[in-house]
């Protein structure tokens, strides 16, 4: 619930990182399944256990460019005494109804058609005279240039086991057996598999629509003319930018002014497409914050359960944070501090998990690691608060770059990784070892 | 140049993978930068110097909500103490004309607003009664809800030091700075900071269009019907989720007859909005195998510099390659063999970067490690030609999945990695180390 006005007692505490992590990834559940075209489906996660409706390959079919013939035929052959056979006519991939390969005949056959019934093994058009009759060749002349070979004899001059280069029906996958099980992210391998079986849809959880907007009446469009006290609107770009790197289809609204009746319709105007909601700025404690205020009853006033509460974290940058859900439909909104930093921040540690769960995806955080710290003079941090600073890592090194304030964008935009100082933790020396978050 | 009909002997050798992949790297050049809006611009390469046109903040502002005051008009003050002092008004974010502050004056100042004429620092609300003459506050009420506290008298607790809570003008970046430099890849950081200095357009390299197409009379569209001999197209949604996977915006055409006269027509439609071709099958020996037909005089046949070479590389799977370029705008083509496996791997290993090579990036490859092998037995290969085999990576150690068959695509779909061995080894014993190429 809201507290406009004074902050309520109950709200006034310090929330920690974890606390409202848990508070967000608990409210939000994945998004409701729906049927999906396979493209579309592409880093989807899959709901539905996959069987396969039918064995691959579907028919006996030649892996190689030759003559499908019978074993018997070829037995003993030789570039001395080939074995010479009458060639019936071609089977290309995708012929429907394949010739039939009697005793001391042969088919041409491609890669991939269906080895032909009476043929029991196929040799390589290499190991033939491609049936012209002038010794051994490299390939087959294309048919539209050169018929010949298609018909009359072949010289065959290496004998063949029985289903040489044959891939047997079923041999990839059988029928009934388990293609993907329902939790598989769908990248380009999956996708090829579903296609395979002949899954034009699959029912998988959509990529979550986020609507960005960032507050404030100093804020200016990039490319238009600043007046003295504005500044450019960044967050919104930032926002809708990550939002997208983490999955999501996002829609950037861009900067509202420091009114509530503004902000308040504009946020119910956009719950429409809104599967999440992100703002920035107007959560601290100024008398223009109208966030806070805005944010106590977007939509009808008279359906409970929705209200978003705002909290002070210890952490810093991104002391305060705003979360709860909005409008009849429960939309979760963050509510993110206006400073760029603190903003970028809140995201990767509060958004991006939120939008991933929204995806139904297992991995929602960033990964992390262990790195010593190459530091010029010892990091400092608030006792209390846990800090987290942009650092550029490699090789199990991690350099501060900038510092701690939260409006130094330009180091942000050097940065790769976060360095993380504990609560309790007030001053870290050179060489020693810290977590790093990793931004890459 | 193409090689229909037989081969020539010029294009008989084996290529190595290194001299294919040489090939299609030195040919393949970036691609002209153009104006990007900046959110187009995400995950772009930028290539031009950008300079910082105004300094961040471009003026002193409040870190703080809070009073802007005089140093000494605070000196000494204290809870039993309290400095009085007549407020102004107040001084919002983005305010074009602020108040100026004289000695016994305050101006309440929200955060990010700037710092008003005359003031020399700023203290916090919560050391201050906020204007209501109660004792120490936690924060401002909502203007619209509370007007007091932006007139009368504030009480102020405690002393500030001159410019506390103010960041400077300049102090994250400074006009005439470089911002970032020409090959920096933009994602959400470097878009925060080129907004923040007003940037709404910038100069890089756009995502390379990718038209996918697959070939083979016996393919049909995942969803419809089988008849006999018929498989479905899995290369074409396969290869068009693998390039937008690199970067590029893929159009996938699907699959086309094997008949020159078609893909021929269809490829010369498609130019138009390709920045890239990619064809699957029709490269092999066999007689149907139109792809090398095809694309021997796609375009103006009189314009020099095109055309397709057809060679055999020293690899498995994926032998038989295609690799030139095409129309009269040269535009490179990658003809890729048929099976779903050797297209796959083949895209992995010369598709992707060709992509990132026309994306301007200097990070081309997939990561390779080297990995310990955990297989129940010994991985046998060819000799002669250096061997990808699927495989799933964790922990340093990688397990084969499937065989080395180019039709087992279900395995495919549960590899992370490519296990390869190298032209020179015909077997690799479990507990060997091997590279391995990370696909994730």
């Amino acid at each position: 619930m809201s507290s406009a006005g004074h902050d309520s007692p109950a709200t006034d505490r310090l929330w920690s990182v974890e606390e409202h992590l848990e508070d967000v990834l608990t409210t939000i559940r994945p998004l409701e399944p729906i049927e999906l075209q396979l493209l579309d489906a592409q880093g989807c996660v899959l709901v539905e256990d996959v069987m396969v409706p039918l064995s691959l390959p579907p028919f006996d079919n030649s892996s190689m460019d030759g003559y499908a013939v019978r074993v018997a035929d070829v037995a003993g052959a030789s570039e001395e005494f080939p074995a010479v056979l009458d060639v019936l006519g071609d089977v290309a991939a995708g012929a429907a109804d394949p010739l039939q390969v009697g005793p001391g005949q042969a088919a041409r056959i491609m890669t991939g058609a269906p080895l032909p019934p009476g043929a029991e093994t196929v040799v390589p058009v290499e190991w033939t005279d491609g049936g012209l009759g002038e010794g051994p060749v490299r390939g087959m002349p294309a048919r539209s240039l050169a018929p010949q070979g298609a018909t009359g004899q072949v010289r065959v001059y290496r004998p063949a086991p029985a289903r040489a280069h044959v891939r047997d029906k079923g041999s990839d996958v059988r029928a009934g057996a388990l293609a993907l099980k329902a939790g598989t992210v769908l990248g380009p391998p999956q996708i090829a598999l579903l296609a395979a079986i002949g899954r034009g849809r699959v029912t998988g959880r959509p990529r979550p629509r986020v609507v960005v907007l960032s507050t404030g009446s100093e804020l200016v469009q990039p490319g238009e003319q600043l007046e003295g006290g504005q500044i450019y609107d960044s967050n919104s770009f930032a926002l809708t930018a990550a939002a997208r790197d983490a999955g999501a289809i996002a829609y950037r609204v861009g900067a509202v002014a420091d009114d509530a009746d503004t902000l308040r319709s504009t946020i119910e105007d956009q719950l429409v497409r809104a599967d999440l909601m992100v703002t920035s700025g107007g959560v601290s404690v100024g008398a223009y914050d109208v966030v806070k205020e805005a944010l106590s009853h977007v939509g009808d006033e008279d359906e409970p359960g929705g209200g978003v509460e705002f909290r002070k974290l210890a952490m810093q940058p991104g002391k305060p944070q705003g979360f709860g859900t909005v409008g009849p439909d429960h939309i979760p909104l963050l509510a993110l501090p206006g400073n760029p930093v603190s903003s970028y921040v809140s995201f990767e540690l509060f958004v991006r998990p939120a939008i991933r769960t929204l995806m139904g995806l297992q991995d929602v955080h960033r990964p992390t690691t262990r790195a010593r710290l190459a530091a010029d003079e010892p990091l400092t941090s608030p006792k209390g608060r846990r800090q987290f600073l942009r650092g550029t890592y490699a090789d199990g090194e991690v350099r501060p770059v900038g510092g701690s304030g939260s409006h130094l964008i330009a180091a942000l935009a050097q940065a790769d990784a976060l360095i993380v100082v504990p609560e309790d933790t007030e001053s870290v020396a050179s060489g020693a070892e810290v977590e790093v978050i990793l931004l890459g």
